[in-house]
């Protein structure tokens, strides 16, 4: 993984969400919170995206590679639910 | 892919769209209009899950073994395109 | 509602989904098959965006500017309910 | 709008994020990255709910009453994009 891009991806949403708690102590505008909080899940979904690239490209090769059924079932498997769980949040 | 498990689903989806269509001609409550609209979403959130597990265990595989890096990128590519296409609808 | 596009929308998504399901008799590429129910999805979320602005304009309006206190939560409660539901479809 | 039950959610997510830059300092799993990662957007998720409830019940309710149509129309308007984008996001 890149773990630099991904660690400053990061930053920038903390960052961000801090932002949004000082509009929150300020009284901000309840839909101008709400956008925010949408592009912060947005940035989300990109480092995650990355991040299962990254996976796809290493341990997904090994495990297919491998000789270990149990363990390729496995990996095959978690991408499956975390796909699902993609649409769900 | 279990063909005829997926058919089966499209086929009820193709139905609670028609059925959709008559709670509108029948001027159906709105809200209501949107939960079976909904509803329908999350059961083609279904076949699609159940098509990317087939997928993984038929194509990946075949790729990620193969000899062909174009054709493994390929398909790599594309999985990521689907995981980040599955939370943007 | 403007009950005719909604009509015309909901008859070209019951099509897309037939010719999903004729993709799937021919043996089509699972990822192709993906990005079409995808497609689908997305067109189903149009029709409900249109079909929240409508109601929004309707009966929200009637239930905000009405006596019934009860009626009123109850129309303001069902938004929430389909927002929260948008984002897990 | 409950102002400090929103914070302390914030709060909550900031130390999440922060946990999960951690993590990929620690070489976690990608999976369990990812995971990490939806959590938290289902938890902003929540959040923004806990918004439009607020939004809904004060904001709202005032522009309908009110006698100012662009300020109605404006503030129905943006209830719609922000259920339109909770699906993209």
């Amino acid at each position: 993984m890149d773990r630099e891009d991904t660690l400053r991806r990061l930053k920038n949403v903390e960052g961000h969400v801090r932002g949004i708690q000082r509009m929150v102590e300020n009284d901000a505008y309840c839909i101008d919170l709400i956008r925010q909080i949408q592009a912060v899940q947005a940035a989300l979904g990109v480092v995650s995206e990355n991040i299962l690239h990254d996976h796809l490209h290493s341990c997904l090769i090994t495990a297919v590679r491998g000789e270990d059924p149990e363990e390729r079932e496995r990996v095959l498997k978690e991408i499956t639910e975390v796909y699902s769980m993609a649409s769900k949040v």
